[in-house]
């Protein structure tokens, strides 16, 4: 796992990332990502939200047809919540991708992010497709002009990249910050390879990716109207993927990206991680999991460096979840506090002054091969999430 | 409607306040309402979390009597997580109070709040419960003793009560600041009527103003092990009390407190109410409005007094609920700022800058006689929140 490269550490991708001039501070805010093939196999994953944003209602459609020649990105704005209007832009926007790739519009999926409730600034991000176009470039240089052009709050490009001993890679960048989760949030991220991987495999393998990564990720609950995973594969290596492996390297690149997202989330002081073992089903311990590192109470504990077991275990209480008091355990990091509900060890002994915080909870209803378990990573609720959410509008 | 008056408003019963010595601070904690008669009927709502607290576990078991002569509370303490031992001590203290007024134990109802996981001073509870009988008067100043030995972050205390033409009288007090939610939460509630009302009106009259008033509020999601309303009718009057008007005057006083409930709340800067009109269904509406009211990013924008709607539709959308975009309409404090998921109005019309702000997101599924409404009563998300909840256990 090398997080030195992104986008075009897989063979078969040019990529660039400029300041187009969406933003107002002149920094990087469009990116372009363009599979040269020979293949053109694609797959994505998009918000649940009802809400949704023209760019997703748009790559929605295109990829259906399960194929991508160029994914272009931007930040800056959000186009969502900008009716007809914001969907021409997008259509206009893959148009631009399409013509100077000599494409189909069809095969070029959209991504916004930034504000929403505000139109693009069309003629802007048109002519900054045709000065993407003319940067493209495999080099490393280039894929980090990507991650650093789809930057909102984040404060670092975020990318990763494996290569199989088969010989074939799979890279990634991805951004997100502040509204992530429960299944995603405003997070865009694009995936490559150059492994030669069909459409049901890819899709299959980018499900299993997103649910042990992306999903596991719940900074703050809300869930965005523009999240967007996709990932495209060139095939460049001629090396056909064995499935599990594939999966595998998959899921290994976008668990390191979420791990990337949850260090840089907005205002984070504190990086926890919520493990859940002992459920009733693995249903029940993502519930459970989900409903601790969401409560507010637990997260502004946690910024206290207050091992509040109390406060953890009313909250696994009011999960949506099978749950008997009698065998509660819960510890954290490392120190057992609390067993069968009841205090038990001595919170004096939990030492959480560090940034890497624990949460062990232990259902006893089952364990051994059968245990079901989850984890879901959070961050602490500090003074910097609410002045950075409360001072701007984003 | 009064605030001056609480559980001592109706005739037939007999309150007191006391500083017992649990909270180490040499505050108020400990408290008593007694119920003279001539009648007993009692009725009561606790906490869903599966993690009880002793006295609510002893409560629930009191109440299948549906009759109670009295009920005492204490701050300083959850008795939650505690075990066997917790248990003895809440019912060794329903044994004391029962000791003092000559009634069963069965008939005392047991409410604490405080930190979770930490045993109660059980000497000193029970020598707290001979001083308050001591104490016990009908006066509003003991009603007022009670409302103030209960508060924990509660900076006021809380009483309301409401006289009928009839001549009977509904009066209670709450404590709760924090955990408050989806449902009540560590909030305790007792009220007292002077009317004759037969079990199941006292029972099904409760529900409903729960329903309305404190199922409405929710300041951070969290769900205490705790939460306990009461209510107590002494028939003291002699007059029979009409259904429907218990019923609306009840939920009155419950409204009455739950608006102090919020008003009160850790850290808050702004009164927030989000009220969802046009839903497919009842259920759906408050699931919309308990989602946006819940949503961290919209709570940070009303703390920074920014009509962010964007943030507000994308709530309503990832709520688990019926939704068309194209009928979504948002309105803040009168500007309606969004129509059909599109920006409407001009975020500069709308001005944040007062305490109370009125979120108004009309769905148009349904509408007229048929319009599927409601409201939750929320607050901000503020530094104050953030620093009361992680700069001591509680």
């Amino acid at each position: 796992m090398s997080e030195a490269t992104g986008v075009t550490a897989a063979q078969g991708f040019r990529a660039a990332g400029i300041a187009a001039g969406i933003k107002k501070s002149g920094r990087a805010d469009l990116a372009l990502v363009v599979n040269d093939g020979p293949r053109t196999e694609a797959a994505g994953v998009v918000t649940r939200n009802k809400v949704k944003a023209a760019p997703v209602l748009w790559t929605q459609q295109v990829l259906t047809s399960g194929a991508l020649r160029a994914v272009v990105l931007n930040s800056g704005g959000a186009n969502a919540c900008t009716g007809p209007e914001g969907f021409r832009t997008a259509h206009a926007t893959a148009e631009k991708v399409a013509e100077v790739l000599g494409c189909g519009a069809v095969e070029v999926g959209v991504c916004s992010t930034g504000l929403i409730g505000e139109q693009l600034p069309r003629d802007t991000v048109l002519a900054g497709v045709e000065k993407a176009a003319a940067e493209l470039a495999a080099t490393p240089e280039a894929g980090t002009a990507v991650a650093t052009a789809i930057m909102t709050t984040d404060t670092v490009p975020k990318q990763a990249h494996v290569t199989d001993p088969a010989g074939w890679t799979v890279g990634g960048t991805t951004k997100g910050a502040g509204m992530i989760a429960p299944s995603m949030a405003t997070m865009l991220t694009v995936l490559t390879t150059d492994a030669v991987v069909e459409r049901p495999l890819l899709d299959a393998a980018l499900r299993e990716a997103v649910r042990y990564s992306f999903d596991r990720l719940d900074i703050d609950g809300s869930m965005s109207t523009n999240d967007t995973v996709l990932v495209l594969a060139s095939g460049a290596t001629g090396v056909p993927a064995d499935p599990a492996v594939f999966t595998a390297a998959l899921t290994r690149v976008c668990r390191n990206l979420a791990e990337q997202m949850q260090a840089d989330a907005e205002g984070v002081t504190k990086r926890i991680t919520v493990r859940v073992t002992g459920a009733a089903s693995e249903d029940d311990a993502v519930t459970i999991a989900r409903t601790v590192a969401r409560d507010s109470l637990v997260k502004t504990a946690m910024f206290g460096s207050d091992p509040n077991w109390g406060r953890i275990a009313a909250a696994a209480g009011y999960a949506d979840a099978q749950l008997d008091p009698e065998r509660l355990d819960v510890t954290i990091n490392g120190v057992l506090l609390c067993r069968g509900a009841v205090v038990a060890g001595d919170r004096a002994d939990c030492d959480l002054s560090g940034p890497d915080i624990t949460i062990e909870v232990e259902l006893g209803l089952s364990g051994g091969a059968d245990g079901n378990t989850a984890e879901i990573r959070t961050t602490d609720l500090s003074h910097a999430y609410v002045e950075e959410n409360s001072a701007y509008s984003s």
